[in-house]
């Protein structure tokens, strides 16, 4: 077994409404830094023991599918850095 | 101006408590995903209008100090992409 650090990454999918990301770009632009585009995402990231680097992605994948991410609603991202 | 895409990180500070991290970690657990660690950030991804490089990451530091992070609690991270 190795230890593999996991980034996952879950945003909105396109075209989903993000009335946070609305506010927060909102409130930016009253404070003088206008912005053409603001996105907001989830990161968790993840230390767990794997037999290879294919296997850490494959658990850290169920976990998404499983209690991470909403699949109606989010797109995921998953990194393994060893 | 050129537009550049730039990703916003922010975390808690070492040595913060982070419960929902902990109630994740502990939910993983219960469905046969142990994990060694677990912690929780948030990304921004923001585009916007700057001269250079340097000044859109002078720019995204500006918006952390200013509304984006908590400087008592929040470390954060700035990735200038072109």
């Amino acid at each position: 077994m190795m230890k593999f650090t996991i980034d996952i990454t879950i945003g909105l999918k396109e075209g989903m409404l993000d009335p946070e990301a609305r506010a927060i770009r909102h409130a930016l632009s009253n404070l003088g830094f206008p912005t053409d585009n603001l996105s907001t995402a989830r990161v968790f990231q993840i230390t767990l023991d794997a037999p290879d680097s294919d296997a850490a992605r494959d658990r850290a994948e169920e976990m998404c599918a499983r209690l991470l991410a909403n699949p109606v609603i989010h797109r995921y991202t998953v990194e393994v850095r060893s």
